[in-house]
Formats: structure tokens, C-alpha cells, sequence
């Protein structure tokens, strides 16, 4: 599956739920039992969340919106569907969430694209979701360090951490990750796809019991005066830098 | 303790039933207080649960079995016993369980010998208590993907994992182990069972706490056709070779 | 800030007291946004919990000599200013809690340093919160065998397990920890203070549930004849090593 949201692939509303829609489709398709996720937009694996969803809109669109993130992330993280990420570019923020949710994560040895959890940097903080992600991928003090700084690790670092698995030239990321896969498929599957439910379930039973709080608390938070300004500020600078 | 019952020490109802009262006693004499846990047969620790214990028996039977399995884990994850593993062999699935149910694990430097919890590889799924014990040794993301691919560490690998965390020379294991053995005796004793016990108490709780519905939950498991077939293909295929 | 408690900084009840005033200052003067953690005394960090606070009081006494040691611990753990641990000297026990409580630590690369939690080699059990701290930093599986063993990690080894950030030739601890500060205060304040709140109150919220219980754990455990006597000969051995 080819991320195709020029620029950058950000995760619009548009973007959130045709990705579910084709997930689905795949899942419930005997004929797919593995999904290779990459980029078709150069140098950009996605930029994460798309802020002109969360800027100036009414607390109902943000509602639906949020609904939306997690939405993915609930599929993307309990997916039958052996998930690998294959990462050709930059992946901060929800890009980064993406390939977390995945079971292998491939990189691109290129020290201009980076990967982290960068909210911090922002200004604004991830949900405890995306923190229990990160957790159960690189252990709790990277973790908190890493989201407290907002850190973006280049490839050698997000391997050393345990943030991705695999650092390879950028042209045999593909072919990395379908190798991978080749690994993956080998094993029974629903024993394995069992086995990943035990692993993952008590994490996004968490998100489950509180979802309308989630959202609540996201509408709140991005309606603020304060945060709409600094988000604001943050597009205008990065239309300029385009320009 | 040396396991003996050739030629790979299976845990079968007996061998466990025999070992829990062992260790009873061991735990009751004042003189005793750690054991080296290691095998007399050659070239496997322990092969793990006995899959005739599984294959065309009465429920009453899977009952009693799984019971057994759960006491024998019980009894050594809490034990005020200092536990060593002293792995001179093969080490798949229930072996491995026991190994990491030690204080410290000391494996021989020999790439044929190889643990780790397979159990996706014949197509059942590691329990959760399995998975909480390999979840507590080597952290979250490298027991979802051991446990997903069924994966089985060579000495090196599964030193670089934490699954052990001492590997070597064959003729050393024996002499190391009871080395490790001398430094945690040489610690007070009051505290450190008290300590294991905090450190372990939760786990430990999670069983307790849903015993029964575990057992419930393998015996409709292992009573299923598709199950029964699958465990006695692997059964012939394991005859064949011997034969 | 400088511990001030000669010749090692005990962990008295006069020093905590003061320390949390001091504290609550720092975080309500919005003039400060981080403090660096260091010892005036030479060689040693601080030499954790004041053994005389434990021996021959009442449990009046004892217990309220536990609740200020509880206090910092809130203080520190959750504490909106960025903390940085300047470690100069040995770091047993207490003194090690206090590190572990920061957002990051320098420690002096001196072998004669070391640090940890050594409860068990006197005899005594680290309290769960102390535990939960220490598994939030190395892990569960390193915290096991740290504790049981009541281990004391020098630099190089500290460095490897997780348990200090950074190691430094003696004379840069504190410019390394200054120029560490500068990095963090970089850092959106609010974020960053909602996102430590994120990672940390789950370990919070667990002692302040069990704060009384906790107390009284302490008080009946520090009363009994066997810790006294233990203590009291303790404290012997130290004085007639000094005198």
C-alpha cells in the first residue's frame, strides 16, 4: 500500500478514511494476509497529522477528525494483516504512530529523514495512546525521554533504540521489507495473528474504555485560544518556507 | 536438579507431578536454599509440555494436565528458592518456560542448542502467562515478535536479548552456574525472597486470578479437530524421524 | 542545588524537610525553570535514608519520618521543573531514588562511584515505589536481579544497564549537566510538563492510593527486634570505621 497525499501525506480527514475503508477491504479479503506500508511522495514516509484539520474549524469537525485518528490507529494496531513499514523518508508525529502500529519496521539509511514522536516541539502533547505505543516498542525511559525532548532520530539512533528494526540503503528498502514478509507469512497464521492479539489488546483496551473522553479532551485542547494561535503561527511559517 | 526423563525430558503429568512435590520438599528443608535446575539427558534441556498429554485424551484429562503445568510454573516463579538454569541443551517452549521462571539463566556456548517460545511454529499460542514471564525477561517489543515468529535464539542472539544472561563453553555450564549460585546465597535471605516476591507478586496474580478460565480456555483449545489434527500430524512426523 | 548534609548527606529528617520547602519554592518562582542535583560533600552523592531516623525512635517517629520520605519522593517524581542529576560521588540506596527521580543524569566517571539500590545487602527491602522507579528506568529484568542482589554499579556499568545517561570525566559533571539543562529548557514548557505528567503518574498514582498502608508497612517493619538489632550493629561497624 502507497501513501499518495502529495505533498507530504498528511493525514487529512479525506486521507484517514479511505485508508480505513481500504484496510478493511484488505483485511476481509482471504486473498491479502500482508501489507507493506511505504510512501509514493519523495523523501516524506508522512508528515502525521494534517494541522488544517485542527485549525479553525468548529469542535464538531475536530470531534470527527479525532474519531478518525483513531480510528487507524485502533486497525492499524490489532490488524490481522501482517503490517511493514517500509520507511523512504521523513516519519514524525502520526507518520511515526503509522509505522509504530506496524510488526517490522524497515528504514531508509539516510540521515536527512528521521523518525520520532516530535509533539513537544510543537508545543503539543501526544495522547497517552500514542505514548503506550512507543512504550511497548522502545521501553519506558527511552520512551520518556524521547517525548518529553520530542526527539527525531535519525536511522542509526531509531535502530540502537529499538525504534525501527532494519536500517538498509534506501534503494533495498522495498525489497527489505518484502523478505520480511516472506518471514511473516511463513509462520500458521491464525496462531500468529492470536499471538499478536495477546500482545496488543490490553493497550488498545485502554483507548477503548476511554475513547469519548479522548476525543473530549482533544476538542478542548485544540479549541484553546492559545493553541489555536501557536498552530496558526506554525502553518504560516511553513507556507512561507514553501512559498 | 537434574531432569531425567529420556530422551527429552517432556514434561509429561508425571514428570510434573513428581517435580512440584521435589521442590516442595526443597522449599520445606531448611537446608536447602537454591537449586541448579539442569538436564541429564544429552544435547536437550527440556523439549516442553508432552503433546501426548495432549492428543485423543478425555477432557478431565487436558484439565488435570493444564493444572499441573500451572502449579509447576506457580511454584517456580515464586519460589523462596535461588534458581539457576544451567541450559545444556535444546530449550523450545515449556523448557524455555521453565528457564525463565529462574533467578538467572546460564546457557551452553553451542548454536546447535537453541530457546525460545515456539509455539506459533505448531500452530498453538503461547498462554498469557508464558507471555507475561518472557514480557518481564526481555521487555514488550522483543517478546511480540519472538512469540509472533515462534523464535528460536541460538546462545549468541538470545544473549543480546536478554532471554539468558551468561553464555559459555559447553564444559563450563555446570562450574558457572554454581558460581552464580554462590553470589546469590551470599545475599540476606529474608530480603531477597522478599524482594523476587515484589518483583513477581503481580504476575504471578494474573494467574491466579483467572486459573480456572485458563484451564476451561486450553481444554476447549486443545479439544478442537482442527487442533487434535494438527498436534497429531506433528506427533507421526516426530515418530517417523525418531523411527 | 547543592546537598549540604556532611559528611554524606543522610537523608535526615531535617535535610528532607527542608529540601521539599526549598523545592516547593523553586517550582512557585516562575524565575526557575530546572535545577541541577549535586553534592557539596566530596565523594558521595548522597548516602541515601539516615539510619539513626530508623533505630531506637518510637513509631511515631518512624512514621513520620517515612511520610517525608515519601514527600520528596512526589515532589521529585513528578516535579514540573526539569531535573538533572549531577552525580559527583557514591549513590547507594536513597541517594540513588533521588537520581532516578530526575529527567536525566551525569554521573563522574570514577570507578570508586558507584550507584544503586543495595536494600537487600543490609538486610531490608526496597519499598514497591522505589522498585517501580527502578523498573521505569532499566526495565523489569535488569530492576530483578538489581535489587535482589542489591547491586552497586560503577560508571561504565551504570551507563550500560540504563541506570545514569551519561558518564563524564569528574571535572565536566557540571558543565555536562548545565549544557544537558540548556537542551531540555529549549523545550515548550507546558508540553513538556503535561508529557512528563503522561509518562509518570500511573507510578505516582500507586504509592499515593497506598500511602497510609505504606506507612504503616514501614513503621511495624523498621519496630521489629531483628531490623533493630540488625540496624543498630549496622551503625556500629560504620562509626567505628570512622572513628
Amino acid at each position: 500500500m502507497r501513501f499518495k497525499n502529495p505533498p507530504v501525506n498528511s493525514l487529512s480527514l479525506q486521507f484517514l478514511t479511505e485508508f480505513v475503508i481500504s484496510l478493511e477491504k484488505l483485511e476481509n479479503d482471504k486473498g491479502f494476509r500482508g501489507v507493506v506500508l511505504t510512501s509514493d511522495c519523495p523523501s516524506v514516509f508522512s508528515a502525521g497529522l494534517d494541522l488544517t484539520e485542527m485549525c479553525g474549524r468548529n469542535p464538531a469537525h475536530y470531534a470527527e477528525y479525532w474519531k478518525a485518528v483513531q480510528e487507524l490507529w485502533l486497525r492499524l494496531y490489532l490488524s490481522n494483516l501482517v503490517l511493514v513499514a517500509a520507511i523512504n523518508g521523513a516519519c514524525p508525529a502520526g507518520g511515526c504512530l503509522m509505522a509504530l502500529t506496524c510488526d517490522y519496521r524497515v528504514m531508509a539509511d539516510n540521515p536527512k529523514y528521521t523518525i520520532g514522536l516530535n509533539e513537544t516541539q510543537l508545543g503539543i502533547v501526544a495522547p497517552f495512546w500514542f505514548k503506550d505505543t512507543l512504550v511497548n516498542t522502545v521501553g519506558h525511559r527511552v520512551a520518556e525521554q524521547a517525548l518529553q525532548l520530542g526527539l527525531l532520530f535519525p536511522p542509526a539512533e531509531a535502530l540502537r533504540v529499538g525504534l525501527v528494526d532494519r536500517v538498509v540503503p534506501e534503494d533495498q528498502v522495498q525489497s527489505t521489507a518484502l523478505s520480511v514478509m516472506a518471514q511473516w507469512m511463513a509462520i500458521p497464521e491464525h496462531a500468529r495473528q492470536l499471538t499478536k492479539r495477546l500482545m496488543r489488546k490490553a493497550t488498545a483496551d485502554h483507548l477503548l474504555r476511554q475513547r469519548d473522553a479522548d476525543v473530549q479532551n482533544f476538542v478542548s485542547f485544540v479549541s484553546r485560544d492559545s493553541i489555536q494561535k501557536s498552530l496558526q503561527a506554525y502553518l504560516k511559517r511553513l507556507r512561507q518556507k514553501k512559498g
